[in-house]
Order: structure tokens, then sequence, then C-alpha cells
């Protein structure tokens, strides 16, 4: 039988693709997704979703805790873990129907199966009820990512848990080891050290949080310690021994290795792409440490084979993936998009305090060569910060001190995932400081800072 | 004696004159503020920032209300009206004692008394200890505005209040009428309403927040009366009589009248700028119905007098006062500032839900004769929204169809006026839509329905 011809063909339907497909739809391209386990991908399954629904119970129980402070009373606050969790997968169910009913309104096919790529323009697809056979001329690898496993510290799903175990958890951890401290891993480690369990962070680099700029991660570090939590930074985890309700993890700092008792374990020591079982060997896609090699326009060096989202490398998120997933699409219906551009890609980590960030760090502006002017302004002087019992945190903004131009934002806070946009906007518009001196940031809000922390780069600020 | 020469003198230590008061000073002037009541003014002491913290309590304890559905759960949940009214008071006086603090860090001089200017050039001050003559080639005007007293409805601070009233209750409303639906008014209304008092919003205008755009407004109504309040539009109180404990409101609607008690009411019709005693007259300082005529850069009439903040006019809000302050001290360092421009100034409501808004109204742009694309995106496509439990609100978005300019924004929903601030960027940069379509809005963010929005106006909406 011959196979069935698309325009393009997607395969994996979590951000990247299932944007992809909707926007080639509206493009008037007849559209087939090739899913294997889930409509929306880890982020909405069993990441950036679940995780902030469970982060949002955790907030409302912190709140709850501070009802004093704020003229409120309660007796008995406490949580059910089921609760928490059942609500979570609640939330990513919805999200995940939505994007079946969105992808079924656009007009795109979709087909749940495991997806290869027995020849350029081909597509095999093993699903429940056969094989199907797929041709088109354009074809985009969008299958994601998944956790690393580091030998010896594999998880288990019992005491050692990867993030999709952290998320419908066996019990609750009264004694966690969280190894890593990129986003995934301080998530979880606030999640729970909410939640009273006693938590320790091991992160391998000099400080936690590695890829924000250095000033904020050693706030995060200080406000994570004041929360209880116990930070070890140029720290690994050498080897773990799993007893029936233990884990004795061997934890090297300094050129010693100490043992340690907890009752659970969450390794969260980076991701991989899924490259594998695709064909790509065969067909000269090039892959390199498990990332698929593409140009600015998603390009892989074969013709008609484009790769977007976490399999085509960092940064890791899924706004890059969607973005990716809409230029790819422009591009495949004749358009002429823009390169998504990664260094006006912000990054969020949803603990608590929350940070985002974008562009360049301090440290790394310098190392580019930018002769650098640097701003920052602290909640504390910020009155919404105060009237809202948030007053810990700070904007921090690095200028070209030559052009003006903003090369990076830096927050800590209450908000600030919401805030970072503004930012962005502004490096999208390529602003200087000069408009954003000029931006009227309304009062009274948190975004005020923003603008504090432009007018503290140029010696203007006015509440400090 | 002589009297005190200064660069600029400033007359109100609100938002608008502490800060041109600070800037000046930066600049290198010498600088005197005179404040007859309060460092920070009414925004500081008795309006923007007291309220935030009590709509913050109120905030906290709706969440509290909301626990089961998180997960979490506790008994007895009450509030102690005086510690909130404490809590609120005591983050006013905070920033109050900042505000005395910047002032006197950047060596402004401060007198604290009442000004009248005598002659062009010259302030006089009654002080606790007598007067002080002051002189200086320029003077700035910045004394503000209070709330405007209908005949008959005048507060007495027993059953009917001002604003002031409102922020220091002497007693929980338990039935309360609030008259006038502008942000003052509905701030208040949703804070007592959510505290569980019984809350009535009579509104003369034929929608409740008359500036917001018209289905900004419907929507609020509809949440409003989910609520349980009632909002009576088109509607008017024309008699109080008050009683011991009761006010009894004939309330006009339709051409009838019906007479309905409460035990406070509430007075939020507008404000008065400030202009008696100062001598405006004799110095032939145009004053139109209570506030001073100025040109964009806030001179009046007469040569050396500048008025910034609410004594010169609507949009009665602090960042619009503080970016005139700081525009009017660079004009008289001999700077060349830009005006500060009213289309690109954000208002905020922060009643539950928030309301937030830039620019045109789908309305006003139309009258203005634009033709218009208008986007939407609800709060129930957006997975952040979801997460947080959250799902009610809309961004919406108007454009210029021929130009793409945006040319205004309209949220209503969780933390609109902290997202707000995007598109004020944006306009400050005179974005069109293809900008706003190419910014990576970061995931999981409530501001990625901001992106949706402009994506819906071009009819390439992803998410709904």
């Amino acid at each position: 039988m011959a196979p069935k011809t698309y325009d393009m063909i997607v395969i994996g339907a979590g951000p990247g693709g299932y944007v992809a497909a909707i926007r080639g739809a509206q493009l008037g391209l007849n559209v087939c997704v090739v899913e294997r386990e889930h409509m929306g991908g880890i982020c909405l399954n069993w990441g950036c979703i679940p995780t902030k629904a469970m982060l949002r119970s955790s907030e409302v129980f912190h709140l709850m805790h501070r009802a004093k402070e704020f003229g409120l009373s309660a007796e008995g606050i406490s949580y059910d873990l089921d609760a928490v969790v059942k609500r979570s997968r609640a939330v990513a169910k919805q999200l995940n129907s939505g994007v079946g009913h969105l992808l079924k309104k656009n007009k795109v096919t979709t087909i749940m199966g495991v997806a290869t790529l027995p020849a350029n323009g081909r597509v095999s697809v093993k699903t429940d009820n056969g094989t199907e056979e797929l041709s088109a001329k354009h074809i985009v690898l969008a299958t994601g990512a998944r956790a690393r496993e580091l030998p010896g510290l594999e998880a288990d799903g019992d005491r050692v848990w990867t993030y999709k175990h952290a998320l419908v958890p066996p019990h609750m951890p009264k004694k966690l080891l969280v190894i890593g401290s990129g986003a995934i891993g301080i998530e979880f480690a606030s999640f729970y050290n909410t939640l009273g369990c006693e938590t320790t962070v091991v992160e391998v680099m000099d400080r936690i949080l590695p890829v924000e700029d250095a000033e904020i991660s050693g706030m995060a570090k200080k406000a994570f310690k004041k929360q209880g939590m116990t930070i070890l930074e140029k720290a690994g985890v050498k080897q773990l021994d799993r007893g029936k309700d233990t884990v004795t993890a061997h934890i090297e700092q300094g050129g010693k290795v100490e043992k340690q008792d907890f009752d659970t374990v969450i390794s969260a020591v980076g991701i991989v792409g899924n490259t594998e079982g695709l064909g790509l060997d065969a067909l000269g896609v090039t892959v390199d440490r498990t990332h698929v090699v593409t140009d600015a326009y998603c390009r892989t060096e074969v013709e008609g084979i484009y790769a977007i989202g976490d399999i085509a490398g960092a940064p890791w998120l899924a706004h890059k993936a969607s973005h990716e997933g809409v230029m790819v699409a422009e591009l495949i219906a004749g358009g002429h998009p823009h390169p998504v551009k990664p260094e006006s890609i912000a990054g969020c980590t949803y603990c608590h305090p929350q940070i985002a960030s974008v562009g360049l760090t301090e440290a790394k502006a310098k190392d580019a060569g930018h002769e650098v002017r640097v701003g920052r302004f602290p909640f504390i002087g910020n009155g919404k910060a105060i009237a809202l019992g948030e007053p810990e945190g700070m904007v921090k903004t690095v200028f070209d001190a030559k052009t003006g131009e903003l090369l990076g934002a830096h927050m800590i806070g209450a908000e600030v995932t919401e805030l970072i946009q503004g930012y962005v906007v502004g490096r999208q518009l390529e602003t200087t400081e000069e408009d954003l001196i000029n931006t009227v940031f309304p009062h009274p809000t948190l975004s005020e800072m923003m603008h504090e922390s432009v007018l503290d780069a140029y010696d203007r600020v006015i509440h400090i």
C-alpha cells in the first residue's frame, strides 16, 4: 500500500511539535503529528505544568502558615499529599485534552505510535493496530528529551526518583536528597521543603542554579538556607547504597567523602535528547552528545529534515520549542521567518523565591568583552513588595556601557517569572537604557523595580 | 529677614513632589520641599500603599478559604480587622519614614508646614514654630488632590466614609454601600466584600469602571456579582438619611427612587485638586475645575511656576506624578526631557480579579478614526492560569489595522497589574504586532496570554 502523504510530518507532540503542527495547518499545510505517549509531551504532562500546580499548593500552604502576619488566623493547617498530586494530575490532564482538541480543530491528523524514518521523506509508525507508512517532503523531529541517568544513581521509582516519580510520589519524603540544582532540582527541593521535608541539595558546580548570575545564585542560596535547606556546592554524589527504607549517599565535597542517610533521593542531573530509534544515523543526520545538530533555522544537514525543541539542544525550554515550531512551519510553508534568538529567551525557576533571567549574566557580559554598567534594586525598596509581605529579592540589570544596550536582566523574588517579559519585550525591540528610563511602570507594582534597577545602573535611582 | 533662597521649591511631598525634589538634587539643584501633613502624600499614607496592604490580607483570606481546592485544609479561618488595619498602617509608616530618609540622603531641605505663594518666586510657610519665608526661581506645585464631596453625601467618619475612613474603619461594615465604581470605590468594595460584608456598588455611568474597555467592565461586573456583590449601573444616590446605626440611601435607577438601609457608606465619587490657599489667583495661574492648567512640560502660564501630579489633572496616578516630577526637575536643571505621554500611562485596579490597561479602549480607538484589529485571549486557555487555580480573565489588545501599532491593551485576571508593563515597554518603543509576535514570552507564565492575544488579533492564535 502506498504511504499516506502529507506536506509535513511532525514527530512528537510536545510544545514544539504541536505548535509546529497547528501553525503549519494555519498556513494551509496538510499536517500529521505522531506522538508515542501523551499529547503535550513532557512539559504539559510531566514537566512545567504539573510542577506549577504542585508549587501553587505549596505556595498557598506557606501563605496559610503566615496568616498571623496578615491579620488572619486558622488552626490545624495541613496538606493531603494525595490531594495535592491529584489536583496536579487533573491540571495536566485538562491541558493534555486541550492539545488534542486544538489539533483536531486545526485539522491536523494525529497518530499515536512510535515513529522511525526508514528513508528520507518516509515515516513508519508502529501503533497498537499495526504499522502505518507515511511520507512527506518535510519532517520535523520534536521528540524532546528525558532525564539523564548517571551510573549508580539510576532512578528506581521507590527511593530514588526522577522528576516523573517526584510528581506522583509513592510516599512523602521525610529526609530528601536532591542531586542537581538546575531549575528541576530546585523546584522539587522548594516544593518538598515547604511541605516540611528536611531537604539537602547537592550541586557539582561552585554554586546552585549555575546558569544564573552569580549574585542571584548567592541570594537564592541564602533564602533556601533560611528556609531550612542544606545546600552543598562543589559536591558530588559518588554512590547510593539502597536499603529497604533508606538510601545511603556517599557525598564528596572538598576531597572528603561522607555517608549520609536519606529516605528519598531525586536525581535531577540534566537531560538527554530522545534521538534513539529514529534511524537518524542511516539518514546522515548528525547527532552531537544526544542532540540533533541544526542551523539557526532548525534545518539538519539532510534536506527536508528539521529538529526543534529539546532534541535540538539548549536552552531546554518549552517556549524556545514552540517558537521554533512556529518558525519551522512558516519556513516549510514558504515564508521568510526570523530565527529564534537564544539570547532573548528568558529562563524561569518557580521555587520560592522565584527566579527569572534573560540575556547575559554580568560575568558572561564581561567575558564577551563588554564594558558594563550594572544596576541593582532590592525588593525592600519597593512599596508593593512591602505591602505584599515579600520584601526579599532583587532586580539586576546589565547594560553595555558604550551603547546602552540591555545585555541581561536577572531577578529573584515574588512574581519575577511574570515580570521578566517586560525586559524580553525591551530586548526584542533592541531597547537601550533611555527608553526603559522613560517608560512609566505603573505604581504600586513590583515592576517599578525594573525601572529603578535601570536608574541605578545610570546613577539616578530614586528609592534607595 | 531675607528669605532663604533655593534653586527649586517643591510644595507637596507626594510621589510627584518628593521624586521631583530628589531628581533635582541629583542634578545639583539646591532643593526645598514643603509638606503640610505626611512625607509621601496621600498615595503612600492614605492611598495606593495601605490599600494594597489591606487587599493582600483579603487575598490571603480568600486563598485560605479555597484551601481544599489546593489539597490543603485548615479550620477556624478568621480575620482580625484591627490587625489587618494595624499591618496596613505599619506598611504606610515604614514607607513614609523611607521617604524622609531618601530626601535627607539626597540633601533636600524639608519643611513641615502650610505653603502660600505671596508673590512669584516667593513661598511663605506656616510651621508650628512660626512662618518661614523662602524664595526660588522655580516653584513646583505638587499639592495633590482629595476626595470630592457631593452635597448631602458628605463623609462624617462614622457611618459615611471617604477612603481615609475606610482605611482605618471604626467598625466592620455588615451592609455596605459604595458610591462610585472607579478604582478607589471598587478596591474597597472588593476588600470588604471578600471579608464577608454584603456589598452594593452604585455607578452613575452605564457600567462600572467606566474608564476601562467595555468588555473588561462587563467581565468585572460578572465576577463581582458571582462573589455576591450587588451592582447598580446608571444609578445615583440622591440622599442619605443618617440614623444612629443606619444610613438610608435614596437610590435612583431608571427614573425610580428606592430607599435602602446600610450600616456603612463609602463615597468614592472622584477627587478635586488641592488648589486653594496657595494664592494662585493673585499670581495669574489658571485653575480649571480644581486643576492647574499646564502645558506638556508641566509649566503653568506664569514663568517659574510648574504643576505636577494630581493637581495638574488626570490621570490621577502616582506614576504619572513621579515621571512628571523627574521631567520637571530635568527641565529646571537645564535639560531637555521628553514630556510624559499620557497615552502610555497604565491604570491598575487591585480588586479581585485585578484590572490593568494602557492606551485606547476599542471604542475610543474607533472614535479616534482608527480601523482596528482586536485580539482576545481567555485565562482558561493558559496553562499557568489553570495551574494557579485562576482560570478567569482575559487579555484584549487593540491594534491599528493599517500600521500594526498597538493602540491599547486591556486585562482582567490574576496578576495583570504586574503584567501590563510589558505592553507599556512595547508602546514606549513604538511596537507593532510583528515584534510582539516574535517576542518569546516564557512558559509557563500568565504573560504568554499577552502573546496569544496579539496572535488572535492577527488570526494566528494557537491555544484557543
